[in-house]
């Protein structure tokens, strides 16, 4: 595994930066390490903030530098197998989790179901993720059904630590803190699953790295694990990569292509984020401005909607003859970047794409051009062409550079080409309920699934699972579905509970 | 085959109604009959039809009613071997057919690229559809390719027959007129494939009758041929039957759920024919009905959106919880039908399925509420359950009838319960020459695919023909597509010239 | 009042000539017979029309060519003060009748009210307007309220047979029909006011002609007369005409400028009949087209609005700095003609104005241009610059022409420049209510007016008038006001209710 | 004065308490100290903040508590006529008014216009207004023009320091500073009028207050102004009721109200503000969504607009029948506030009116439920009414409160009923400048306007400078108008260069 290790992740490492730059390199540390101690509203994880976290937070900065690693905590039980930033925030982060709570119906519904049976019983899963709010309720719902659940941080700047207190204090094995350096993050991961009289049988992770790690280490583990659930679209590639290589020796159920995931985070979401996100960091008025829109997927579609219905004027770049013909029949130009790159107020990318956005276009842009990425990558801008001696750059607020061409022209660059919607708006906990819903079920599903039903491969979510996160979440709109009689179900030929639409239909 | 022809297709008679009933059964062909002669506008063709056309067609009724089987008509070049109403209305036909090629662009651009090879030199294919302008160009199309064609009707009222005269002048052998009998639909089908010395090695079907004949009649024939390309719903159900029984002898492609196709003829093209159907049968004003849509597929989609946008209050039903939560995020209500069915203006059935609205929920509307069906097939609206003693019938327009109740509320039904974009509004030629286009690449796709790529299944069209469809599609929008770098075509592991998106992507 | 007609009339009606044409120069008559003998449909009635209608239209024709002025006839009471086409067709146009009182509820709700006031007895009521089942809604609203009414039609071509021969038997003095000469319009005004025994009290005028006729031929008429309620345009520009040269001799009513009127018949009608319009004589698909829409009033505004929902890529002209600045804030771009009008596939004229689309742009439209006129005039399209020699006009439609250029390029002219929402779609009932209620208002609140609340100028409604016609159709919507509070009221200086707005609020 | 002032002004405080609470009541300015303390984003200012800015005033509170009153501070060139927090934040101000003149263009073209004459030459204006970048760049436009100037903040809080220090540092009397005690504010007024040597002979106000003073102190300066340019509702209210009552000495005119303010601050801008200020406040996902929008004028008309857009459900109440016909045509249920209270997730108040939303409703409120005001007025939602000891109020976040009942159920309510886009988001530099565009204009109309014009009375803009206002904001969209052919001018009865539309045109 050694050599696999240091093949593929290794080419993918540098080929594929990934958004959060986990393991950054000196470059990109500094840059995030600057955008930190600008903002305190640099931050992925949504929900509602409490006045406390932001008190608690600060006065962690302020009077208590020492590294998590060489403290010895133990909560209300005495129990001391977790390693986070401070137990005493524990009460703050349990009211956290309870506003999460009153937002994420279908997890509580689980909740519920589960009074009588425990689909987990038995399963013990090891899982890395951002611990945020949200993640906490996902934990105590699988802990509900029945799970044993360790924990790591996917990402070294995302831990919610109050949040991180709270499990800890309710008797989660929690190892993660805000500020991780590489060096932590690993040793976190290994925390995890490296622990005596204890072996993880289901893996819920969320960029790969955990499940690397195990590749890595601790091959033999896999032979007790029934499966991987991957959340992300990195880990989800390193899934097929291992799969296509036939390395992959557990079944793995793909989260993020399921289609609530994608409509939801992608379309849906994006459609709101793309204006907080240009809002709250440029105060932008949208009526009249014209935009142009790089990519005409989901993401694409959100955007281009949004500023759409705000009065913008956009036009849609795209490379797929599909979604252009769309894009025309939704009432977009189709153009390309340079036809209209010297006449948009805006331009945004989602392309999934890297280089998309070069210097020369930047170049070209005019005075007071705003630039943002709502892409998969931060590679869709060509930042790095703009770090040369001639543009000044200039930090107008956190996350907004004025990049100074030696003619005074401004160019107003967002999150330095990295995700606005995550960077600079929030996730409603809405959207992440159904992430998280999914990623129960699909752990409930391998982990249950008969023998024989998954192989080693990497799986879709069953369309009647997708439906059923769906149907959890119709509630909150006091949407009320229609059943099919007995005749109409045979007339379709459907059963009556589903699935209701074949396995391609989005 | 009678066997064949005696259970599966009978039953599927029996169960899905066709939408146009070719083979209508006594009430049906009666009401069929009144609404042709009660309006000029009931037609499911499309395009700019002249005045010559209709003084011509007048003509035709007025001063000939000779059966065209009992006709002997020969084209100017000494030609007969078709059989039509009248070849002297080539020259009206051929005007159509003219105005229709400006639309359809695609189809020209394959006639130029062809001028060097002939991808279907040899093809000698046999068609059934419905014989329109459109159809026409591609007919026109296929010969400029290199192919040979006879052509009949797919529906016994559906046929041009200025258009069919144009064609049986340019030498086609077309079987087809207005107003067939039964027995005539079958003779005219029987007309194109039992023809001496020469055997079809190409079928292009349009509801399965046309392979249904050559299944039952000369099943030898499929030795030589290289497959099928059907367009409708119906037949492609039909041939996955077939597929399913281990009866099907060729491959078949199924063009009907090509993604081009699903989106414009349901999506796109129901956007606006909801519209045109409801005005030009009701000159109903949109804003500020209340409207309940039933089904949030594409269809519903389509319908949803172009309602909200001219001010109608949308109501939505569903029985699929993934489109359910979709209604929702896209701003409607998701209702159960009786919780609107008194208060509603519009009801619009977009399910596919049978017995949506149902006579309970007819007796509960409101005066003047307008019921139609833009679904696919006829059965949503349980318009039997009309067919009372005690309601009045009372036709108002053409395609409108007023059905009265004993206390004096009238329900408008549009259409008699039939599709409302056929039977009320027109289809644009844009959408028929995706179509059209379609048909054509999946025909040069079977006839020159090597052996073995296909076999005796029904395929979806590959992903790269139907990003060609659309690329053929893009000048008429003066739409300019990027193309990816090679660095950038690597960086995504793409072939930059397609396919771009993987085959499950809508 | 020679001089009078002699001068400023006969200077207006070289200058502004009026969409209907009543007194066409020869060119101008040819082509509206034409249409008329080509489409049954080319008519700018609305309301639904039933088969016997059309049947009863047809009988008309057919079997009887007597000038109604020849015939003698007599309703079913032996009254024959009237001259109609066929007082037999009086059934027909009842049933027409009904159908219109369904959409009209705020006229049936004025004749509850007034089962125990009659706020029009006394009044004797002369009226020309156009003869449709709405106007006999509006007439028999008037009855019940206590007038007397005399009635011609304002346009030679716009009557309803059936309906003009309902009222006739309903014991209204009716003098119109379809098809009038000039002399025949003139002479039927005439009837109206020149009867021994009967003069009107209140005049109720669509166009103006009436009031004119009045002026020229009865001058002394004005002493009984309290006042005129004008609808159009052109009838209010005289007024105003007559009121600046000190000549208006009783009080006027400007309905045609009321809040309701303006934004139901501008922004909300037009907003729904530019797609009907285009739909019914093109059937071009909206999605991804781009249009040009000159004028961004209401009229552009409602048009704009729409296209843009359907997918087309809209661009407006504009003179007005205002407007121009909220077609940007919209997500219009602003240009000038010349700028799109090579690129654009549709042209709309919603100005008011005259040449806006002159020669020079319609040579250099590209091909199937369409171009088409939602404007007040006839004038906005320079039509008589496509009448030359070298350009060749070709009737495809009732409504549409190819007008084809040397080298073969054809622009697609709808209704010969004419408005294309009066000619090509239908006016829904519910608009015509709201106006036709606030004639009936303005009769009422002219009437009834104490001594010197109006003095011989022009007024427009009340706001309190207004919004009384508004509140009136509400129920439709089954909409529901909420009332001030006697706090709420006084803090807001208001009457509980109302007027809630200051006049100059729209 | 003094018995005027102690009459109509101290009612009108009284009752309308003004949104910014200038002279708060103990709680008022409690509330307002805690949000200033908790918040930097609690700001009514708009524009780019830099970096620079934020540490400056973190600077500012934190090492100097002197007041500025009792500092001796002079700028560059020796000059001391001033009062402000620090003069040496004039740099970083520098780099702020830059930013915002970037996004003022009709005020830097004014400037260009004026190089040749100087329209304001002699004019020596005394200004209260928010005292923020766009102010800076309206005053230095105004001395371009060839005024004098003098300012004081219209609000104790809004001041941006380095602003005022910039314009101090440039030359201008500037009395301000961000907060003012109540005494501090009407020192500062003081100051500005009351100086020997230099007498105003304009007043540039906001809200009424510098007016107001110098009613009560000096009314003898009247007699040399030429007249008062009133920004806000408020002030435009007590100058109606000056003149009214026959106390106006000078024409005022009515900036407010002009077309091109109302429909940018209302329609344009609040379609923006509601999204973004509850974003940024709750994170709340807007699709599916169920909201209740309370008066549809402007600015509920943009609130419903967008929120539509988002996929929310919006219910509209209303008292006035014609917008209530208005939101129904446009596509929104219009309901009482009680039929929908309990099943809403967002209730927005915008009428201008009080209690709005009482106790009664806030009962019956689900769980969760958003509350907030985007009205003229701070009165809308009855705060106080939930300031009772059974329920508790939580601060979440600045400016978001939860009010907690007995049963646990939460509303979060925000800005403690303040307005919301005042509060919670930032109001565009772009709308800013046609305000102050405006205001520049309207004081170059009255300082030059002919003897007789103007009376003493409150007039609105003249049509054709809200024109030219809008006409100087078109080149910021690239916007290209139409002129009028002088052929099209006369048809018209226009002057090509406007006024274009009638006074009541909106």
């Amino acid at each position: 595994h050694g050599h696999f290790s240091g093949s593929i992740l290794q080419i993918q490492f540098a080929d594929q930066k990934q958004e959060f730059n986990k393991r950054p390199s000196k470059i990109g540390r500094r840059s995030l390490s600057r955008s930190i101690s600008q903002s305190s509203t640099d931050s992925y994880s949504s929900g509602k903030r409490t006045q406390a976290h932001f008190s608690a937070s600060y006065t962690d900065s302020s009077d208590d530098e020492t590294s998590p690693r060489d403290k010895q905590q133990k909560n209300s039980k005495g129990n001391g197998d977790f390693c986070i930033k401070n137990i005493k925030q524990a009460d703050f982060g349990r009211r956290e989790i309870e506003i999460a709570e009153q937002e994420m119906p279908a997890l509580m519904a689980l909740r519920k179901r589960a009074q009588g049976e425990k689909p987990l019983a038995g399963a013990k899963v090891v899982g890395c993720t951002h611990i945020t709010a949200q993640t906490a309720v996902l934990m105590e719902t699988l802990s509900a059904l029945g799970a044993q659940c360790r924990w790591a941080a996917c990402n070294i700047y995302s831990t919610q630590n109050e949040v991180a207190a709270a499990l800890a204090e309710g008797g989660f094995s929690v190892f993660a803190w805000k500020g991780e350096s590489e060096d932590d993050f690993w040793w976190c991961i290994d925390r995890c699953v490296n622990v005596e009289g204890w072996q993880p049988n289901m893996i819920l992770d969320d960029g790969g790295d955990l499940t690397h790690w195990i590749y890595k280490k601790y091959p033999n583990m896999f032979k007790k694990i029934k499966g991987i659930v991957e959340e992300s679209v990195t880990g989800v590639h390193r899934l097929y990569q291992l799969s296509k290589a036939g390395k992959l020796c557990v079944p793995a159920m793909n989260v993020n292509d399921s289609v609530t995931k994608q409509k939801f985070d992608n379309l849906y979401c994006c459609r709101e984020s793309i204006l907080d996100g240009l809002k709250r960091t440029t105060d932008v008025m949208f009526g009249g401005k014209q935009v142009v829109v790089c990519g005409y997927g989901e993401v694409g579609k959100g955007c281009c909607a949004a500023l759409k219905a705000m009065g913008s004027i956009v036009y849609v770049t795209e490379i797929d003859p599909i979604c252009a013909l769309q894009a025309c029949m939704d009432g977009f130009r189709l153009v390309k970047l340079n036809e209209v790159i010297r006449q948009v107020d805006i331009v945004i990318t989602c392309t999934g794409n890297k280089n998309v956005v070069v210097r020369e276009y930047l170049d070209r842009m005019k005075n007071g051009c705003i630039v943002c990425n709502m892409g998969h990558s931060n590679t869709e801008i060509d930042v790095a062409s703009l770090r040369t001696p001639e543009l000044t750059w200039e930090r107008v607020r956190s996350q907004v550079d004025h990049v100074i061409w030696p003619d005074g022209k401004r160019i107003v660059l967002l999150a330095e080409g990295r995700l606005l919607n995550l960077s600079c708006s929030t996730v409603p906990t809405f959207v992440l309920s159904i992430t998280a819903t999914t990623q129960a079920l699909a752990l409930i599903e391998l982990y249950n699934a008969p023998e024989g039903r998954y192989k080693q491969d990497v799986y879709l979510l069953p369309k009647k699972m997708d439906e059923y996160v769906a149907s959890l979440h119709l509630p909150t709109f006091d949407a009320h579905l229609t059943e099919l009689t007995d005749e109409q179900a045979k007339y379709l030929g459907l059963n009556k509970n589903g699935p209701f639409k074949p396995n391609y239909y989005r």
